[in-house]
């Protein structure tokens, strides 16, 4: 095999850089590749960040997942970290690079590309902003000196502006490190990216940790005293108070090295790729957060900054960059963040994403426990499932619960990427032994539910469908949990008939009405809507979710009606 | 809607039985529904029963999931325990149902049946088999005997016959209750619908429980004193002694009813039926242990008692004996077992069963931790991935390790379901944050794997392969780990190049020699392999599963050799 000799940059260390580095040498032994990062490390634990500084991960060095020494060892890169690649001449196929210590800049030709430049966070312009005890959490040094302010003893209240998925790892962390925590976000709801109803429970577990938690108010500014921040200011007016403030409002493609060489963005405002992450010019290709790929549910440009496609992408673009051809085909956003015992994790599309994108989507929902309920230990979760209404065909799921959440979740997302229908989730033959199943799964009794929809056994409606119905004069609702679950309330103007006395005291009802039946969950509901529709009662719905999901919409819809909780220690 | 009036009776009321009873219901209001149930129980959770055994399900009322009055309360059925029907006349379309209690027969007639009678323990006829405490484990008193048993104190130690899923449940739960446990299967493993190599660790989970292990040897008789079993003879004389002994060595359909009554048996020997799970006798239908089903992967009739496929097909036979028409499309035998903190699990087909079914499959391993690596407490899993070698389509996999197998187990067994091929699981979106998997998952870990096989990136080997190869004169076997890794043992005649100094030292190689090269599970040896191929070196292997596959595979083949390992307390 002749040497190759060619020459392969990548620019950028860290996630997709990396990945693309290590994949190019192990396609070409011959090539010379150089691997440029602005920072300080490259392929460090970025997810980790917040685990470091909560101290779950003890030692820094276990961040460190490769040094450019064990790059070279392993992979025979040349990695040049403080390094800054200012310019890619692409008629020249050249790019020069700045050593950010030496202020020296070199001129490194190339044969082929890879831009792995990521993202940076969104900081605000606006007052204070660059107060030296407002921060964000990306690098190794800002978890670092994250932790330096909080063994000092100074921070002993922080407030963290932003709830998405990394907003509520860094809460979770400083509150076990023993800090006091505010939590801010200008969305109605913790966890943007699910489905309001499906945050509640997100949002209890925060305060069960002791969060105070302001939504509905963006961030105007912080109040300095000294140079230090002493409050963040919300758009209302409210201040709250603390030692230190951590920004996690969202991040942006880092572009501008790719824009200025002339290189196209998509729509979304990342890097336009094709499947194989080449950009607009021949020979450079893009990876990792700084490009966008395609949301495989929709086939839509989609930007989608997580660490599993951004590997994907790079070992993708480093096997193309290096001769061969591979293609990476998109991802269906799934994500998973945990707060205290609380599990939240989604993937595909929510409601809001499906209405965006045209699909006419059903939703159901379902309350399972993880395991069996006879052996001991199980944890309830609550799973929305969303299908295209006519095929059946799965577009989204989001579950909130304990334990297996994390399980099921990626048992719906290879469900998706097979392009499976809700009868599908019905056969899945799926392993069951006591400590870690149901005979039926809640996957399987998910697909039930949304398969008994689908062949029209019964008809459901959700708790944003029953709120449009309340109060209409017709409506017919019943409950048919038990007495003793009816003092945690009902629905306003419900009649009780327990689902076993519905046989014997049908005469109660009125088989004309519009009826909406509801339980706890929608599973006994199913049965009495069964005993129903098969005694006579044509116009009937079976409420999904039941009163747990009743709860968690009627929750919701307070938030964004303003009635949103202050923060305790908030100063006004 | 006109009452139907129709008739519908079910014969049995455990899993598949209770699954038709309520079903039916659901599609019928009107129609009458008589369940009868030979025991004293419907509806019990009989996988529970080893764990009600061992304590963590403390309260036999847990695991009574239905009493005939909650089954007529919720579902108005009919249902008679400890009654067992005789006789079926088809002709006539009646039971005969006798009262085990008064010996009263009654007469039901029906317009449709479903026999759901499960199977049966295999029980051998020869000496001692009916001592008074040799007993199996598959019903609530059966389970409340062998706990007063235990309670007794007499019962200090105990053998176990048969080391299927169940019988390791059984094993695991003895030992939890202090109780001495020598465990004996025919088979020259454990847990042998596994493919030998995967089962060492479980094996080493129960020696570190302290069981004893005896393999390779049925069971010739018991050794009887006074009426009393004192010791289990096996076949090479060997004497396990014992205070109590567990029969687990297997379940056969049971089928007399059925078989008595006309209807046809399939070639596995359990009740035929198509795939609205109706037996050859229009009217009748039969779920659960009782019928044969397909297996997904072959599309051939396969016998697969266990739960989940019963309650699935239950509830299939009990819509179509209402008039609806459901189908169930068969299983792939997933199956999981934990045996103190190490986990076993399978789905589709095994490498033998690969061959009985004429599928040429391509086998890979792979070892990885739950989570990612610097987020502490991760716990390695050993995967065995099998895939058609030229379509690449996934057949089969096996997992052992700690926790997440059960995750990775059921997203194999999805993507089976929706017939993904190993470069579709290169592409699963799976949820990563740190304490729940990595950027690339295991599974994705083991589609590459395949996947770089599949694409011809590689050639790779199985230890099974290797060890034919072995003391040929011309093999060159190259163990790339680090020195330290060494002094557990290397593979004979293997040269030692630790990976990072394999390029400097590739003159110490003969790139004409067919050369096999290996790490401690296969990922640097990769890295190993791509460096030589992409040097010259033409006829190379990687080893799949490296020195830890290795290690199991001889393990597993010195077992089948005849080193068995006597347990410690036999007597002989």
């Amino acid at each position: 095999m002749a040497p190759s000799a060619r020459t392969i940059v990548v620019v950028g260390g860290v996630a997709a850089g990396a990945s693309a580095a290590a994949k190019a040498r192990r396609e070409d032994e011959q090539a010379r590749i150089v691997v440029f990062e602005q920072g300080e490390h490259v392929s460090f634990a970025n997810c980790g960040l917040p685990y470091f500084v909560g101290g779950e991960i003890a030692d820094r060095g276990s961040l460190l997942l490769h040094t450019p020494g064990s790059l070279r060892d392993r992979f025979n890169l040349d990695v040049r970290v403080n390094t800054e690649v200012t310019e890619i001449i692409p008629a020249r196929r050249l790019v020069r690079a700045k050593d950010l210590k030496t202020g020296e800049v070199d001129e490194v030709g190339y044969d082929s590309l890879v831009i792995a430049t990521g993202s940076r966070p969104v900081v605000p312009t606006f007052a204070g902003a660059k107060s030296r005890n407002v921060q964000v959490l990306r690098t190794v040094p800002e978890a670092e000196q994250l932790r330096r302010r909080l063994r000092s003893g100074h921070a002993k209240r922080a407030v963290v502006i932003g709830a998405g998925f990394i907003g509520l790892e860094v809460v979770e962390n400083l509150r076990r490190q023993g800090v006091e925590v505010a939590l801010a976000d200008q969305a109605d709801q913790v966890l943007p990216p699910l489905d309001p109803e499906m945050t509640v429970p997100i949002e209890d577990a925060l305060r069960s940790l002791g969060v105070e938690v302001a939504l509905g108010r963006g961030l105007r500014g912080f109040i300095q005293r000294g140079g230090k921040a002493v409050a963040a200011e919300l758009e209302d007016g409210t201040r709250v108070e603390g030692d230190i403030f951590l920004l996690s409002i969202g991040a942006v493609p880092d572009v501008d090295l790719a824009a200025r060489s002339g290189i196209a963005l998509g729509p979304t405002g990342a890097i336009a790729v094709n499947d194989r992450m080449e950009t607009s010019i021949p020979g450079i290709y893009a990876a990792g957060d700084a490009v966008e790929t395609v949301n495989r549910v929709t086939g839509r440009p989609a930007w989608m900054p997580l660490a599993g496609p951004a590997q994907k992408q790079g070992r993708v673009a480093g096997a193309n960059a290096a001769g061969r051809s591979m293609t990476f085909k998109g991802a269906y956003g799934t994500a998973i963040v945990r707060v205290g015992g609380v599990v939240a994790a989604k993937t595909g599309l929510g409601e809001g994403e499906c209405r965006a994108a045209g699909i006419d989507c059903r939703v159901a929902y379902n309350y399972h426990g993880d395991h069996a309920g006879y052996y001991p230990g199980s944890q309830g979760m609550f799973i929305k499932l969303l299908a295209e209404r006519r095929a059946g065909r799965l577009v989204g799921a989001q579950i909130v619960g304990g334990r297996g959440v994390d399980k099921r979740i990626d048992v719906l997302a290879t469900a998706i990427a097979g392009r499976m229908g809700v009868t599908d989730l019905e056969d899945l033959d799926l392993a069951y032994a006591p400590p870690f199943g149901a005979a039926r799964d809640p996957v399987i009794m998910a697909g039930m539910t949304q398969a008994n929809l689908q062949r029209g056994e019964i008809d459901g409606c959700t708790p944003a469908e029953l709120a449009g119905w309340l109060g209409g004069a017709d409506l017919q609702l019943v409950d048919v949990r038990d007495p003793a679950e009816w003092a945690g309330g009902i629905i306003e103007g419900a009649v009780t008939i327990p689902l076993p006395e519905l046989r014997r005291r049908l005469n109660e009802l009125d088989p004309a009405r519009p009826t909406v039946i509801y339980c706890l969950s929608g599973q006994r509901s199913y049965f009495a809507t069964r005993i129903l529709k098969n005694s006579g009662f044509s116009k009937l719905q079976n409420l999904t979710g039941g009163f747990l999901g009743w709860t968690f919409y009627v929750r919701s819809r307070e938030r964004s009606a303003g009635q949103v909780p202050r923060p305790a220690g908030a100063v006004s």
